[in-house]
């Protein structure tokens, strides 16, 4: 009820293709190489060091459009009733930020400074589509791993323009605005001051610029978050220092469960607040109450029933055990202690609607 | 925010354990074996046609709690701050029913008799879980194939009792409760008329008792919903003339499935109304706006980033293809015509407060 569905046919699974091919490590080149631009010539952005032209190589991360886009741009904006039921267009975009021309490196293996690029690629890219007053959300992503749902082995993030504002960043917005109406406080900025002052129990790094954290009610085992300490609720304006900052962090996390969970597949997210246009209400305290951070979503448990069906999620990892483990891991794989059991609890994160 | 998360230690993913060992078909007998009682003689509930004793061979269905609960119904329900964030000792209940004494049979193997004594066992233990005061709601879900999160191969089904209603349901009743306050019909009631009468595109199956759909806004391929024509909220409920319709809807539907879609991995749930004690106000119009329902999903994606980040659903099969495939699928293996593809759209379940 209220869930919105993108059904995207052109991706559609027919009922001979059911059995999912295993994603083998192809060797390149592919169509993300550098040197194969002539392959997938419709270049959105780039950053290059050496002046190349578009379209060629010389780029250290290239921004296309999917092959198979989930939402295409082309489309107008229709909203119409089928029946009793809702239906929309599938406007949207759906982009290909290629990490690297690479074909054997991942993310974690790069120069912090040519992460940091990617960072700014991804921040280019949404501010760009900003401008599309059809927009009200762009999810930044990355999928690495078969199991995490990447396809395509080049390393790669995506990104998806559209339409509505997600139903997880609505309930994600409304959480903060009610901590806010309640504490006047931003409730990141809260959990910053209590994970790195009050404990550090569920503290995996941290550096001038970020906090990486192991949440409260992490949804899965070894979840993280990296946030900002200085608040903003917009990853657009990320700061050049922010810049350098999320790439050692990021960086240093992704090598350290590359280290401890053995090169996991896993997800990771931007979550930001929505394109801010001119309305009322709405948006009136999105600035002090939202607050834009990563989530990092090891992928080492599969969903079952249960979770589908309750929305409930089922961590077997205590986030505190996680975080020592992480905080301690070294750069490069080694086996860890284990830690000791404890009871099982309900974990929530705050909302003063429920401490009622 | 506002997320309730299940921190079950006693399952941790240690860091040494995070590749997960494929499921084998192992051959019986094994501990939910018909003769292997002895091996688990805290039999909670069984349906016996001889009048056997207790922890004896001659059930058809049994019930025991689970060895690896991620809830405890031991604790007391306490609920507590920890800093800023609340927590809850993980109270509850998780049993198995084990749907059969035999090895090698699926449910959809079952004659329509046993599956109907299933769904009673479902109901009687729903029923007897509501008298404990601490307990807002039982999920009933089955996970079948190791990708829909089956780590036992003999045919088995669980239920989870828990403190708090789910998230999900709560979305649900909401939707129907504000669509009943808007029309002052229930959402349910109006969905079976419009898939029946209107248009039978997304009809899969229909008895005299109840209707099989691919619901408008499809989560996932194939996705199937069975709704009881009969309008009630409350599993606990259902009658005799259902329990045989639905035990004939539930083996077609899995007939059909295994069919076409070769025998996927899949999750079903049961969606009831939680317990209503006597209190005021949210349970008023209960009876009246949400229609309990059983959700079929099969596996045959992988969830990734966007989809976890965002809480959209994309969903590469129109439901009307799929209700097409199925309604006309044999229920035994054949291979099937495939549909044509047509533009990608947004679909959304009918919420009034989103038509504005």
């Amino acid at each position: 009820m209220g869930r919105w569905v993108i059904i995207a046919p052109e991706r559609r699974i027919r009922p001979e293709q059911v059995s999912l091919p295993a994603m083998v490590r192809q060797p390149g080149p592919c169509v993300f190489c550098g040197g194969q631009e002539e392959l997938d010539p419709h270049e959105i952005y780039a950053i290059r060091s050496n002046g190349s032209p578009r379209n060629t190589p010389g780029w250290q991360v290239r921004v296309l459009p999917n092959k198979f886009p989930v939402l295409r741009i082309e489309d107008k904006l229709t909203r119409e009733g089928v029946g009793m039921f809702d239906m929309m267009a599938g406007v949207g975009a759906h982009e290909v930020i290629v990490e690297t021309p690479d074909h054997d490196l991942e993310l974690a293996d790069l120069p912090e400074p040519h992460i940091a690029n990617i960072l700014r690629a991804y921040r280019d890219r949404m501010h760009d589509l900003g401008g599309d007053e059809r927009f009200k959300y762009v999810l930044i992503f990355k999928n690495q791993g078969y199991l995490a749902g990447a396809t395509m082995p080049h390393a790669h993030s995506q990104l998806i323009a559209t339409p509505v504002t997600p139903k997880r960043v609505k309930e994600e917005l409304s959480g903060a605005q009610r901590y806010y109406e309640f504490k006047r406080r931003c409730v990141f900025c809260d959990i910053i001051k209590q994970e790195t002052r009050l404990t550090r129990e569920r503290l995996v790094f941290e550096n001038d610029t970020f906090v990486v954290l192991s949440p409260f009610a992490a949804r899965v085992p070894y979840e993280m978050w990296i946030v900002p300490k200085q608040h903003n609720c917009d990853y657009v304006h990320i700061s050049e220092a922010e810049y350098a900052g999320l790439a050692e962090a990021l960086k240093t996390t992704l090598l350290k469960m590359r280290a401890v969970l053995m090169d996991p597949p896993f997800n990771y997210l931007i979550h930001t607040a929505p394109f801010r246009r001119p309305r009322a209400g709405y948006w009136a305290t999105i600035q002090h109450d939202y607050h834009w951070h990563v989530e990092i979503l090891p992928r080492l448990t599969r969903a079952a029933g249960f979770e589908e069906g309750s929305g409930f999620y089922i961590n077997p990892t205590q986030p505190e055990e996680a975080a020592e483990v992480l905080a301690r891991a070294p750069l490069a794989p080694e086996a860890r202690p284990e830690a000791a059991a404890a009871p099982a609890v309900l974990a929530a994160d705050p909302l003063p609607a429920r401490a009622a």
